[in-house]
C-alpha cells in the first residue's frame, strides 16, 4: 500500500487530504492527513474517491517525535574516520523541521547546507521497551527523507542538534509504504544528487542498525507512538566529507531517492 | 504573578486547571492547564475561585518544544574540563521527558541516574529570528527543573540526547513565576539536594548565557511558541564529575530549588 497527505494541484489553499494509490490513481480517506491517520482518525478503506489533480505534500505534519540516527552506513562512519559502533547515535529534530517533498528549503545565505539521504521509518503504534520483533510489528511504512544539515552550526558544540533542526529544512515523502511491499533489509538503493550529479549512492542493506533496532532502542528510553518518525542514517558522499569540501548553493536543486518508493525533489532557496 | 497547574488534593482523577496565586491561596483560573493558558486558552482573571485543597502539578503538560542547554555556569564547565563556550551547547527533550514536581522518577535498576538542577525559562510569545530584546519580552516567566541525566547512555556516543530523553525523568515546577517578580540575572540561588545533603549550590548570576541570550539563540533557527521551555543549565557539584563519581540510588530524595521560585522534591524508584 502506497500512502500519501495530497493537495489538489492548483488549489490555493492549504486544504490537504490522506490518500491511498491505487492503479486510478490517488484516492481520497477519510483524514486529512498522515499523521490523523495513523493515530485513528479515520480508516484506510479503498473505495474513496479518485482525486485526479493530487499530489503529495509533507506526509506527516505532527509527528510527536522526529529521532535521527547517524553515522549508521559503514561507508559514512568510513569517511568521518570512526570504527563501527556499538551503539546508534542518536539526536532529535521537531515537527517543525520538516518539509514537503517538492517544497523549497530556505536559509539564510552564508551557511554551510550539506545533504544527507536517508530512509525513514514510520511508528504505526504504541512501542515502549519493544524488543526487535514488536518494533517490527510496529512499523507501519517507509519513506524517504533528506536529512539538510547546517555544518557550522552543527559544528559550532559538541551536540550536533543546532545544525539539524532548522525549520523546515528537511524534505520528508513523497509516500509512506507499507512493509508488505518493500524490504530494506533486503536492499533498497538510496541516492542524493545535486543538479543531476549523484553525490551519495548507496543500499540499505549496508545499514549497521536497521528500523527493527532502531525503534526497539529508541523505545528503551522514549515512548514512540503513531506518526511518529525515525532517520535511519545517510550513507557516504556527503559534501563536509569531500576534499575539497562541497556545500549547497542558492538554487541547487537536491533529488533524493529511495528505490520503491520514490522521490523528493527541492531547491535550496538562500535568503538574506 | 505565580501560576501553577493544580490538582484536587487527594482527588482520584487526573483533572487538573490553571491557577494564580493569591493571599487567599490558588484561584482557578479558565483553562486546564499552563500549556492552554499560554497558548490563548483561556485568559488570567483574578476573580477565580479560591482552591483551598489544590497542589501544583506538571505546570506544562504540552510543550511543543524543550530545549536544553548544557555547559552553561563557569563552575560547571570546569569541572568537566573544558573553556567557556563561544556558543551554546544545545540538545533536545520532548514532552514525554517532563515529570511533575513532586513525582517519583522511576527508571530501569542498574543506570547511572545522576541531577542537574536548573532554572528553566518559559516562552510567553511566538519568536522566529528575534533579538535579545524580542527574546526578552517573549519571557512568560521561570520555573525550576531537574535535568535528570542517564549518564551511562549520555556517553555511550558522542551525542547526549539518549542520555536526556528517558520518559518521565525532568521534573519541572512547581510554579510559573513572571518576570515582573523576579530576575535571574540579579542572581538567584540555585541549590540541589540528595537526602537532605547539598550538592549543587550556586546563582543564576553566573550563567554564561542567560535566558534572553537563548531565547534569541534558538530562535535563529526554530520557531519557539508560547508553553515551550527551555532549560539554561546546570551548576557545579554533578555526581558523574566527583570523585569518587556518585549517581542516584533507589529511594534517593532529590530536591532541587531556586530561591523566589520554589523547590521540587522527587523520589527516586528503581524498577527491574
Amino acid at each position: 500500500m502506497r500512502l500519501a497527505t495530497v493537495r489538489m494541484r492548483g488549489s490555493s489553499g492549504s486544504e490537504t487530504v490522506a490518500a491511498m494509490h491505487s492503479e486510478e490513481g490517488w484516492r481520497r480517506l477519510r483524514s486529512p492527513d498522515l499523521s490523523a491517520l495513523l493515530a485513528g482518525q479515520g480508516t484506510p478503506q479503498v473505495d474513496g474517491e479518485v482525486l485526479p489533480d493530487a499530489e503529495p505534500v509533507l506526509p506527516l505534519p505532527r509527528p510527536g517525535k522526529v529521532i535521527c540516527c547517524g553515522l549508521n552506513y559503514a561507508d559514512h562512519i568510513a569517511e568521518t574516520g570512526r570504527d563501527n559502533p556499538a551503539y546508534p547515535t542518536l539526536f532529535a529534530k521537531y515537527a517543525d523541521t520538516l518539509v514537503g517533498p517538492a517544497d523549497d528549503v530556505v536559509v539564510p545565505r552564508g551557511l554551510q547546507v550539506d545533504w544527507e539521504a536517508e530512509l525513514a521509518v514510520v511508528v504505526g503504534d504504541v512501542l515502549r521497551r519493544a524488543d526487535r520483533r514488536a518494533a517490527e510489528n510496529a512499523i507501519a511504512g517507509y519513506t524517504v527523507a533528506n536529512d539538510i544539515s547546517i555544518r557550522d552550526w552543527q559544528y559550532r558544540t559538541a551536540q550536533w542538534f543546532q545544525g539539524k533542526a532548522w525549520d523546515r529544512t528537511t524534505p520528508i515523502g513523497p509516500v509512506l509504504v507499507t512493509p508488505d511491499e518493500l524490504d530494506p533489509e533486503a536492499g533498497l538503493d538510496i541516492s542524493c544528487r545535486v543538479n543531476g550529479h549523484v553525490m551519495q549512492g548507496a543500499s540499505t542493506k549496508t545499514l549497521v542498525f536497521d528500523s527493527a533496532d532502531l525503534l526497539a532502542y529508541v523505545s528503551t528510553f522514549t515512548t514512540l507512538r503513531p506518526g511518529d518518525i525515525v532517520l535511519t542514517g545517510t550513507p557516504g558522499g556527503v559534501g563536509v566529507a569531500r576534499d575539497p569540501q562541497v556545500f549547497l548553493a542558492d538554487g541547487d536543486v537536491l533529488e533524493t531517492e529511495i528505490a520503491g518508493i520514490g522521490r523528493l525533489r527541492n531547491t535550496i532557496r538562500f535568503t538574506d
